[in-house]
């Protein structure tokens, strides 16, 4: 994935009704962009709601940004929709939260830095310090977070000083510990998290032994938006791997470890590239 | 798949302990079988459960059906092993029950008819009618017992009269009535059925419609033995089909079914040929 | 798919330059159309090749077709784009060819029952007569166009007859015929075809028994527009399975079976909603 | 996977005849080994070639292998059965060959690590040095042994020195250089492949290119023996990706990526399990 320059995503949403798509391309056109990218979603058309994804090139974007923001708003907010506009050479930064199992967390790292995956990583925080040596070998600081039974709070004090204002996402990359509504609302970005069961199937702790109980013939891996309810958010992305009854539950976790870290790259990537727009408890993939 | 001669499965479990394998290779090879398939399980070497499927030829099997019978347990049984012996030339007796959908019951008879399903088809009953046309021109005849609310148990009776004695397992080719208990221990055979989600997940009706609302990124179809509580009998096999946020409510009915009937036809398959063991609630495919 | 009414389905294709995408949804609205979906693609941002598919809803656009035709010419050509319109409210016509094999014909002509597959169609032709009884059946014209060595002209000439004038694509559904080049260029509407190979492997006659020999690890099918190259056009849907070394080449034949009906009904029903666009050897599909 | 204590595996092959099966169980038993896997194949009946895989536990294992060998030569050989027996407790010794990419070597390293691949690394060897820091970093010793055009001969003696005698086997996980056949046959040990296609198609340099190309669906890797002619050795394992028009040659590049570690992974767990027999250019996989 090389450098991407003067290239900007628009992503618009609001509710429907004829011409949009028109309003939007030709408010593109006029302020000189070259659409490389499009694409558009409506739930219902007859009076549903209206998703639409534009990636387009323009030259000198950096400086021309402000201007792009306010002519856009000038477009779009009277026809009611909502938007947001990112330049994609600047890539997101992205705070990661992970606690001794090292698959998830070193996958991402690694796209990192072979350029797969377009974001920054200003650091990684563990309840332990497992993979404290294998982070910083690649280069990426490392900050031990203890979180004891009693201290969840102080624990989570002690995050919201390090990641806000340093990430635009936080990433639970096999993170065992619950966060609070209250964290999860004062972090103030989207916190995606990587469950090892294909929900709605096996929600909660266990799920590879409860999976391993209930005798089923597939096993897979959910990464969604964290929300206060536990395993309930919008799920950006699924992936199952076939099982047989020979499999233990340590040969579940096992294999599950390879759909864990690659559902959950698929679903950093999408964030990154701001392909994903949460629609009450769904997501919408462009 | 054709005619199978001279072949013959058994199946034996029992508790664990060295030596069982020989034990039963052994008395085959006395027999004068010559093993061309076997698969064994042990769910844990220390103290276990022992599964094993052997198939074998033996030539003039089906007169000597009677001595293999009596020698096989004058072995198996002083050691704690059960057994069951079939000869494969003899294919199942399939009842089929179904509601409105045919594309289950189509595809089945479809297989039977071209061979890739070793059993027969004694009747295929409907509490519809819908079906009768399509199943008729197969060739395999066509029963209706209606089921109206309040007529369940007159309904059950009816399918009593008619599929014992007369099949070797039934299948529920989305057939949309629960079933009592008291109508699966009086047929006594096995009842596969087809749900149409991938279990544990959306268990009862409107699973598509629960797999929209929830957002999920995949669909499945499930395949079990059916037990009284609804849903959760042994699973035989699962598939699951990639859908995204575009896809309606139907659009997931219409893949979904694609998922269905190949599921259920592979779990048919493998009951036929008898590669399927029940243990407690999971199931061993071998 | 309930049918589709006031439902038009644009492409357009040309030399990339910027603004292509709103001169086209610009045209639409001002047509008054709603857009209801809109694909893009560019395969090189400078100076390449532009595809652009748009679904929109247009009250009596029955009657409104030639305008449209008339106003979306006087827009799109100025600029260098070929356009095609349809109206999705008529279903295309498909002609189906098949010899012997029945999964690939029964499962398309189900599908179309059924209302999954927007097409009519106006004849079933076979070089043999095994399947004109569930053809038949299906309430299709089956006809016997025999294709005996050394008459492989006079059967094209009568296929062409029956054809020509009558469908707007024809299917091969496991026809072991070769189509001449001539035939292909007179017949006049594209022709689709399923491989019972993964191409570009196994190119040509007896692919599962190739499959087998090289001791592959999954086998697959492949759909693609014919043309005068043995298993060489454009590529519209591929799809694999996986097999064992356990597996015979006949175990190949009925499990690729699966896979072969269900590639070309995908390739079908993309065709059929105008998704797909040649694109020199390739296919762009939306 | 923990340590495998007391485990022993078996693998016979031969031409098939009546009893062979309970020949080897027997000899198990007699030997007073407990049977926990046994996988058995005969590609014919009537005739045909036997493949047997049996793992089996006895107490004082490593003692006893001496003993075991000399009593299974003496019933195996005398019914023309050729055998291996192993010590699974004993990992075999894997040599790493690697050029620049980065992603399969890696994958490996740090399965082998985590205990998912029961095999010791003594080293990775490249004719570039830029995955000499993170071998070193996991602990595995690096040896660069450079390949400039006309010194082939030369490297391949120096690789010959470093790997005749220290490995079991040798995995080239994206080793761009083509061994000679002579380097083949003097290593004597199993070389595995990692190819960046499905084979057979598109065999040779260049495979992400030419699948872009000819517009394919899916793309794949296929892990194999091998052989002196250019990928056309014993296939392990195969999988493959969806890709769309859409997809760069650079996409397919790093899509394929993961599906290369993931075959190659699987091959080398099977390989070093004892899993593979190979059977003239075809592998059985137990």
């Amino acid at each position: 994935m090389s450098a991407v320059v003067d290239r900007a995503c628009l992503v618009v949403t609001g509710p429907d009704r004829p011409g949009l798509v028109s309003v939007v391309t030709a408010a593109i056109a006029a302020l000189g962009g070259n659409i490389v990218a499009l694409d558009q979603y409506t739930d219902d058309p007859d009076g549903g709601e209206f998703f639409q994804r534009v990636v387009f090139d323009l030259p000198g974007l950096a400086a021309a940004m402000p201007d792009l923001r306010r002519e856009l708003g000038e477009v779009l907010e009277p026809v009611g929709l909502q938007w947001r506009l990112r330049d994609l050479g600047v890539p997101l930064r992205m705070g990661v939260l992970v606690s001794l199992s090292d698959h998830c967390v070193l996958d991402l790292l690694w796209r990192v830095r072979r350029g797969d995956l377009p974001v920054t990583v200003p650091m990684v925080i563990s309840n332990h310090t497992a993979v404290a040596g294998d982070v910083r070998g690649l280069g990426v600081p490392f900050l031990h977070v203890p979180s004891a039974p009693g201290e969840r709070e102080a624990a989570e004090e002690r995050l919201l000083e390090l990641l806000v204002g340093n990430v635009d996402f936080v990433v639970l990359a096999r993170y065992m510990q619950v966060l609070s509504a209250d964290f999860l609302e004062r972090v103030g970005v989207p916190v995606i998290n990587i469950h090892h069961s294909f929900l709605p199937a096996f929600v909660g702790a266990g799920p590879y032994r409860k999976a391993k109980e209930r005798g089923v013939k597939l096993i897979g891996a959910t990464s969604h938006y964290v929300t206060p309810d536990l395993d309930a958010g919008p799920i950006i992305e699924q992936d199952v791997v076939r099982v047989t009854h020979a499999d233990s539950a340590a040969d579940l976790q096992r294999r599950g470890a390879d759909v864990e870290r690659a559902v959950l790259s698929r679903a950093v990537l999408w964030h990154a590239e701001d392909r994903v727009v949460r629609h009450g408890n769904q997501t919408v993939v462009f």
